[in-house]
């Protein structure tokens, strides 16, 4: 391993080329951008709105079978197929979610893709970024304070303090802040109550935000958000407190998409990023559909396994968008196979083509559940230098077994972080 | 009143020009910008360490008499000050605050300016603007949440929870989280305890911003923040819980000064914004010492009354950065003075040259008082479309009575606000 | 059901005899007595403790079918079965348990029995008593105390105070206790946590104080109490906070039996009172087992149905004591038997044979659960003016028909309630 | 010191006479009272009230100078005042307070004297004596949680949950009691709302319990408590929440006074304990009045020293009670004295006259306060073993020439304390 460098490393010795010239390569001219420094860029919504006419590109979702410690590898896989297509010479680009602040200084690493698969400048997309998260913590909490300052004066809507669902937000892992009471210390500070505190991509303005089609229609489900029950039970919506406005008018240079580049220097959308466990773990519906507008194919992706991640791509952002993917692309490896197979994690490193039998049951059943829905099915097995050519022709073998199926798989070969 | 347009009208039809053009006006290379939007930049910190064998230009601080619900025109003034040093040939330019986002939706209005004396993009500025305020955020609440998983874990600290003075911010006006307890829930979320946040403007991260020389000693300063006791009531410091490094990490980018403009096309800094009530109420030293490489006159502001404003410029800001103002503006209004002389506010409209002479008291302890810091001072009228001639005499008379202070005296006649 | 008086009218009519002359039915001299008042006594441990050598007498246990909202009349007919034995010459008493004041002043009745079947003075039964209660509240908070007082100070025994599971008592149904945070307000206030406050009658300190055998062991018990946990998991006792002495001087005056009578003028002791859902649901140890040793025939009872309050009785009162019953005698009404058989309660008021027959498999399952004790098992109904002859009749031939346990089965007529 | 038993030994060796015995000198039959045990009784309230038309005895109140921590000794001066009278053939009795539980198992000692000069049963009254203080307890209890479950539901009072002032009380020093939040755990817990818990003598049902001439007054004053205000700031009573006639049946046994005895058989009430710092520290005038009815000379103690104990005294409890004491004793000791003139706690072993004598413009100004409300004082010294004739004929000499107070000054010598 002491061979290889660190992502970091990679990342800061990349050729990195002007965001101007990248977005050249979309035929999108200086103008439309506002720029965030050299390598960052939203583009501005005039622009954006201007594409309605232009066709759309073909739409790829990346999703993977279910996951395991092993890693399987979804981001850089996107990342490494569009650098792929446009090494080929198509017009190609991918669609990221934003990673959260909060993991990043937790446990989980950034979401960037790793290795040569990545998505620069890494450490501004693990910061601060073009503050899209900082605006969407600031709006969500702008609610809540409105919530309290509604009780605190006459309460007209009779909202029960007791039965306020929306809580406030933080970009940041902190235990604590998960459960207080709040409204303490006197008359001056509003109603005592309990509340506490979510991560920023687990805000339901984040949802709402990689939903919305355009920034009324951003308005509008801000509005409809339900915050709490009166003492009756019924449901209070954001719109009663005429918050929908406010709330927007600090996301209006957010919704816009930033655009960067990958390390071969090929077009990257990062927008948005509600989590998949508790939202539906897409970017940006106006980030994915104006990159169709602008390139012949985009990937995206979808989190965690097919059965969550695909499964909510399909039934949330498709339906709210109208959205149809033209192809799926479902990664594996062969370690995650064999664990599905059995085999412990410490025990990975030997070749067991057994086991690697054994765990297409999982792959299979993906493969099945997408169909369900109708769109072609790709597996990538995302190649590690400790594979072994057996273990690849069992999964061939196994996908080419499955009949019907069959004939719409094809195995890529990927090289991400084998150097 | 209704023949005047509103202070957002005035900037929305601004002819503002191109920020790279500003900065060409001070010989700022378009290289050295960290472009956000065509409007507002940073200055990378290569290109302001750079700067340090250029020679200082004069420091101009504009402060006020006691405050009165009548206004003075601090910011007015000093905007005014530099768009008429620039008119008559100088090299001039201002440094201000960045406003809060909290009072801004709260009922205090921006802190830009006012009339045809503004600092523009007027809204990006009064909202997010280039992430600064966020950056502070974020800092702060990284420390603690840090502090609490301290305690949650082994706490060989021995810091004791009743005894952590250390709050958390957010950038809101938010009575109901002023006071609350945290770490409720059980085992998994940390310690109880009572806590509260403040608003980012008070943050003592935001006063060492302030302060800091430069990268290396803003990690310094806020390693060394107390962030409680320990049950025997030692104090406890950032850089004990090894915070100090990932918490500047976080406010890298934002130390970099940043550059608007005003109305007027001249160029303006705004960076930092603590406080004057709590803390010491001024721009960041490097945003005014990096105006000085870069300009021959730079006019900066501080907050409140100069009792209060100007004594912690000169006993905080001055001592710690070394720099000394070459003159103080002392901004007053008919109105105020009137004020101070014991008229009613809704009885300021008509014309009383002895209230006025009543109130010029007011104004004679804060000559007396700035004249202990051995700078020179001006007084500068406020003049509004109400002033009568006989007030101003009034004025002006007082002053040269004042004997060995009058010498130092001039009336300047601005016109803000008056059309 | 105009004509009937009340409970409590019937009560205050009672010809009530002083307390020295009911002891002195069961042979106890005046100076054995500390007596409250006329007609409530204690008996005091000197002479308790000298009646070791008497022989037992009789122990006959109460208890029910499963509950309905019908009612079965366990109390009446147990105080009933002692008066008729008493009518007929036996030396008997009742053991009950004492009311808790917190349903008294809630919803729920008082727990003296009802009609011409009650224990006296009802009232002061019903309210202070002897103060029992108190005391063993006042122990209860005397540990809470003592616990957060040692976390206050040096915390020598470790105690996680997110994992202490002694909670405060109130004699009182008070919702807002329930869930609270104490230790708020600074430094001199102790520990900020999560707690909340119990029924007295749910305390541990009630339930060791009705299973202890005499005061050394109640001590013991105390002692032995577990108040939460170390932050490495291991269990604290209450004898490490060196609490069990204090905590057992606040509880030797109520430790002794309380005599007081029936309305027939027949020795009743009320002592202790857990509930039953929560803990084992029986009148004390000692105030059952001093009943042996003065009566022939001791009558008591145990809470709710017989699958839950006779197997606590058993296995829990029984195992730590080594009482064991003669008999067992299950208590019924036609019109819970109709309720298990199907009907509505609104329809309870005509005659439903068929129903009734229904409802003795309820019957048939307790009578078979008891069996497995080895204990002779009674069915008692009790008797409403609404019964019919032939519902009578069909419990009776039911019995019969349950084969080896008919022989056991004996049907008593009681009148309570009907005057 | 170590010759001299313990205030427990001499209370434990007392030769004490059955309480009806007691009652006989007072000419109290045996049918009035509610006997606790042998030693202890309450008066019933019909015989109470049947005392009226009984002549007054003469009422002398015990007060001290500026308490110091040498100590004074009211409690013993008292007992040793009555044990004299009586000794000398006069039919006398002493009222005294009630002692809390809570100072009890904290720092500070009992309330019912010491040495040779004690009330007794000494631990009953110590620990739970007739239950009053479970009563009061108990009956604020009920308020508050009456007050709660009003908010909890329909809240037609409109209290405002931040302004309750009615907290909640226990008889012992919990720390962790004092500011908490209740209401917490969901919608079935009431309201969310800061509060805490008193130590029960400092209950305002204690000082009205005290206050009041029978139990209608009684109840009067509980229904007039207030217990907060509404959010437009009304104030909110116990009345209005019918709260009055269940709390006062709770206090309907407690407020009858309890009869106990001194170390020499003598009478003693012990009745009420409002605490005098916070309250207005007497025992309870139904007492007291029942006591002058009863006795020739009746002995009082008001709580701290004169400028508040005995002004509270008379502000408070003799104007609300029609009261008017016949004597004041003002009681000191030559180390107190010694202490005021300016001498260290561990140098009061030695003769000091001129401290003694500085030291006695402190009795001087108590003297001259008291003689303000026209009631003659006598100054007693309660002497021990270590003062001096010297000291004494300084104390003498010094109240001797306070000139036309020096006239109705008497020096007493008590032995308390002083074998």
């Amino acid at each position: 391993m002491a061979n290889y460098p660190s992502d970091l490393e990679i990342a800061n010795a990349a050729n990195k080329k002007p965001i101007i010239e990248i977005a050249k390569t979309l035929d999108i001219d200086e103008k439309h951008l506002v720029r965030f420094g050299d390598d960052k860029a939203k583009l501005n919504t005039d622009f954006t709105n201007s594409l309605s006419k232009n066709d759309d590109g073909k739409l790829i979702l990346v999703t993977a079978i279910s996951p395991t410690p092993a890693g399987e590898g979804k981001t850089t896989t996107s990342v490494g197929l569009v650098d792929g297509l446009c090494h080929v010479g198509k017009k190609a680009m991918i669609c990221l979610r934003e990673p959260s602040l909060g993991p990043c200084f937790g446990m989980k690493g950034g979401a960037a893709g790793g290795g040569y698969a990545q998505v620069i400048p890494m450490t501004d997309i693990n910061l601060h970024f073009t503050g899209d998260f900082h605006a969407i913590g600031a709006a969500h909490n702008l609610l809540s304070a409105l919530i309290d300052n509604h009780i605190h004066w006459s309460n007209e809507l009779n909202i029960d303090p007791r039965r306020i669902t929306w809580k406030r937000v933080v970009d940041m892992n902190d235990r604590s802040l998960r459960d207080i009471t709040c409204g303490l210390g006197g008359t001056g500070n509003g109603i005592p109550r309990q509340s506490g505190f979510d991560i920023t991509v687990a805000s339901e303005i984040m949802a709402v935000f990689c939903l919305a089609s355009d920034i009324d229609d951003l308005q509008k489900r801000i509005g409809n958000i339900v915050i709490g029950y009166t003492r009756s039970n019924e449901p209070v919506r954001a719109k009663e407190l005429n918050a929908d406005g406010a709330i927007t008018a600090l996301l209006k240079d957010a919704f816009q998409p930033n655009l960067v580049q990958t390390l071969e220097n090929n077009p990257a959308f990062m927008h948005g990023g509600p989590f998949a466990n508790i939202a539906h773990g897409c970017n940006s519906v106006v980030s994915t559909k104006t990159a169709l507008k602008l390139a012949d194919y985009v990937v995206t992706e979808a989190g965690f396994g097919a059965d969550l991640g695909a499964e909510k791509f399909f039934d949330i952002k498709c339906r709210k968008s109208g959205l149809k993917p033209d192809a799926v692309v479902l990664v594996a490896t062969t370690k995650a196979l064999k664990m599905h197979g059995g085999i412990k994690k410490e025990d990975l490193g030997s070749e067991n083509v057994d086991a690697v039998s054994m765990g297409c049951k999982n792959l299979e059943k993906h493969i099945e559940n997408i169909g369900k829905f109708g769109v072609p099915v790709v597996v990538a097995i995302n190649d590690y230098v400790t594979d072994t050519e057996k273990e690849h022709t069992a999964i061939i073998n196994y996908c080419k077994n499955l009949g019907v199926h069959a004939k719409f798989l094809h195995i890529g070969k990927m090289e991400a972080r084998s150097g």
